[in-house]
C-alpha cells in the first residue's frame, strides 16, 4: 500500500519517523512515498506546498504528514489551507479524548470536533474598499453545509453518545448562519435515531471551559472549528508546551482525499534533539490505517498509546518524564501487544 | 447623580434591585432613573429596546443593565447589539479573575479581555449572492483598531503586570487582520514600557484553556471577543449553570456615553423564586461607580463581594449554598464594612 508522507520541517521529520516505525510494527506493510512541504521544499522548489506534493496525493489519494511552517512575510498563503483547498478537503476532524496518566482538570472528555474546511473567513475573499476600510468575505453555500453536517452524522452513528452539537451564531449572522442553520436542522431530521441540539458558539466555549464532558460531535463553520478545537485540545493537554496539541491527531477528509496530520507546530526549538512527543502523529497514523481499511491495527495503536502513557515509562519531557523521541517509540512498540 | 436602570427581564429586576441595595449601602446617593428593555418592552411599546430607552441613556450618560432577553422570531436585532451601536459604545470590557471560594481547574486568573463592540461580522452587513450562497462582510477599518488597541493600552498602563495581548488571524485574512495587526503595532509603540504581544486566535484559546494565568490584557475583534470573553469566564466559573458569567462583571464604553451589565442570560426557568446569584451585577456596578468617580465605594464592593465568598455565608444554590438573593445580598452589604 503506497501512501504519501510528508515530513515537514521542525521536529515533523523525527516524529513522523516514530510514526512510521509504529505503523511497521503493526505489521501493515506500507510503502511510503516522501513529498516535500514547508520550509525545507521551500528553499528547494522555492514554494513550501509545491504542486508536485499535491500530484502526489491525489495520484495515492491518502498522505500522513508532520508539521509543516509556512515561511512569513513572503506572500506565501497557508500551507495547511492551500492543502485543503487544493484537495477539497471539506472536514477536519479533530477527536479530543482524556488520555489516561495525563494530569488535567477535565476528566472523561470524549468529543469531537468536526469543521467545515473549504469555506466561511477561509475562503479568501477580501478587498480593501478605500485606504483604511477591509472587508473580507465569510462565505456559506447550501451544499457546503449540508455536507459537512452530514458528515457530523455519520460520524456520530457509530458512537456512543449520539450526540450532535451544532455551533453558529445565527443571532448576530442572521444571513449567512441562518442559512448553515437551516441546512444543518434538515440534515438532522434525515437522522431521528441521533440527538441534534444547535448552541450559540459563545455558549460552547463556556461550557466547554466549565465541562467538556458533556459534549459527543460537535460540528461548525471554519473559523469557529480553528478556534474550539484549539480549545478543546487545550482542555485535555499535559504540562509541556503546546499541552493538548500534542496528543491529539487530526484528519482531513474529502470526497476522493484524505490527509492524517499532527495538528502541533514545528517546534524549531527542539528540532533535531530528539526530545519531541510523535504521539500526535502515531496517533494520526491510527486514523489513517482506520481509513484505508486497517482499523484493527489502528486500534491496537490508540490502545498501546494509552498503555504508554498509563505506565508512564520512556515519555518524553513535555509529558513529565525524561524519555526521548525514540524511548517513548519504543514503548508503544512493545505495548502493541500480539 | 442620576443613572439610568435597565432591569431586564427573567431574574433581571431581581438582581439588579440587589445591585442598588449595594450601592446605596456605600453611601453614595444614586438616583435611578428606570428604562425598558427585553421582553416586557416588547410587549409594552412593541419593540424589545424601545428608542426612549437609547434617548434616556443619551441624556444620562450612564446605565447599569440587568440581563434583557431579545425575543426571538420576529426579526427583532440584538438588544445588546443595538446598545453598542446605537450609542457607539465601542469597547467591550470584561474583566475576568478568580473568585476565592469558588472550585475551579484554575488558579491565580487575572485578566481583562478588550472586544471591539461596533465592527467585524456585527456590522451587520449580508446578502445573499443567489439561493444558497450567502456572504457576510467582516469589516474592519483603521480608525476602530487604533482606538480599541489604544483603549486596552491605557487599561493595561493601571495595572500589574502590564502586558496587552492582540488576538488575530493574520495569517488567513491577510488584509482585514492585517490591517488590524498594523494598527495595533502602530499603537504599541506609543507605549514602550508596556509589554506587547500578538498571538493568533486559536493559539490563544489554547493557551487559555492550559493555564489562563499567564494573560494581563487581551484586546481583539468583537466576534473573538465575544467567544474569548465566555472562554474565559468559564474557566474561573462555580458549579452553577451558567458558571462564571454569573461573578464576571461586564462594561460597554464609546466617548460619550458607558453601559455596564451583567453578562449573563436572564434564567427565566428561576425568575421571581429569589434564587438568583446577584454578583454579576454587583461587580457591574461596582465598576459603574469606578466610572462615575466613586472608586472608592467600587473598590468597596468588590472587596465585599470577595469577603462574602470566602465567608460561603448565604451563598446562592449556584454557588453550592442554599441562600436566596436576599440572603447573599445581605451578606455582601455586612461585608463592605466601614
Ligand atoms: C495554520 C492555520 C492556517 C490553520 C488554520 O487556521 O486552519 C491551523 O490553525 C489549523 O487549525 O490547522
Ligand atoms: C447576545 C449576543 C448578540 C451578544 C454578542 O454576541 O455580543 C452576547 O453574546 C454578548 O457577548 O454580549
Amino acid at each position: 500500500m503506497q501512501i504519501v508522507l510528508i515530513e515537514g520541517d521542525g521536529i515533523g521529520p523525527e516524529v513522523t519517523q516514530a510514526a512510521c516505525r509504529v505503523v511497521a510494527a503493526t505489521g501493515v506493510k506500507v510503502d511510503w512515498v516522501k513529498a516535500p512541504a514547508g520550509i525545507p521544499a521551500a528553499t528547494q522548489f522555492g514554494e513550501p506546498l509545491p504542486e508536485e506534493t499535491l500530484e502526489m496525493i491525489r495520484r495515492y489519494r491518502v498522505a500522513l504528514k508532520g508539521p509543516c511552517t509556512t515561511p512569513v512575510g513572503k506572500g506565501y498563503r497557508s500551507i495547511n489551507v492551500r492543502l485543503r483547498q487544493g484537495l477539497e478537503l471539506f472536514a477536519s476532524v479533530r477527536p479530543v479524548n482524556t488520555m489516561p496518566g495525563v494530569k488535567t482538570p477535565y476528566e472523561k472528555v470524549d468529543l469531537i470536533v468536526v469543521r467545515e474546511n473549504t469555506e466561511g473567513l477561509y475562503a479568501g475573499l477580501e478587498h480593501e474598499v478605500v485606504p483604511g476600510v477591509v472587508e473580507s468575505v465569510r462565505l456559506v453555500t447550501r451544499g457546503a453545509a449540508e455536507r459537512i453536517v452530514r458528515f457530523a452524522f455519520e460520524l456520530a452513528r457509530h458512537r456512543g453518545r449520539k450526540l450532535v452539537t451544532f455551533c453558529h451564531k445565527a443571532d448576530v449572522m442572521r444571513l449567512s448562519d441562518g442559512l448553515f442553520l437551516e441546512c444543518a436542522r434538515a440534515v438532522a431530521d434525515d437522522y431521528p435515531f441521533i440527538q441534534f441540539e444547535e448552541k450559540p458558539v459563545d455558549n460552547v466555549c463556556l461550557e466547554l471551559a466549565m465541562d467538556p464532558s458533556g459534549f459527543d460531535v460537535l460540528v461548525m463553520e471554519n473559523l469557529f472549528g480553528d478556534v474550539i478545537s484549539d480549545l478543546a485540545a487545550g482542555l485535555i493537554g499535559g504540562p509541556g508546551p503546546g499541552g493538548g496539541l500534542g496528543l491529539v491527531p487530526g484528519a482531513n477528509f474529502g470526497t476522493r482525499y484524505a490527509v492524517f496530520e499532527a495538528v502541533h507546530g514545528s517546534a524549531p526549538d527542539i528540532a533535531g534533539k530528539g526530545w519531541a512527543n510523535p504521539i500526535a502523529v502515531v496517533r494520526s497514523a491510527a486514523l489513517m490505517l482506520e481509513h484505508v481499511g486497517r482499523g484493527e491495527a489502528g486500534a491496537r495503536i490508540e490502545r498501546a498509546v494509552i498503555r504508554t502513557l498509563q505506565a508512564g515509562v520512556g515519555l518524553t519531557r513535555d509529558l513529565g518524564g525524561d524519555g526521548t523521541t525514540t524511548t517513548i517509540t519504543e514503548q508503544i512498540i512493545k505495548n502493541l501487544g500480539a
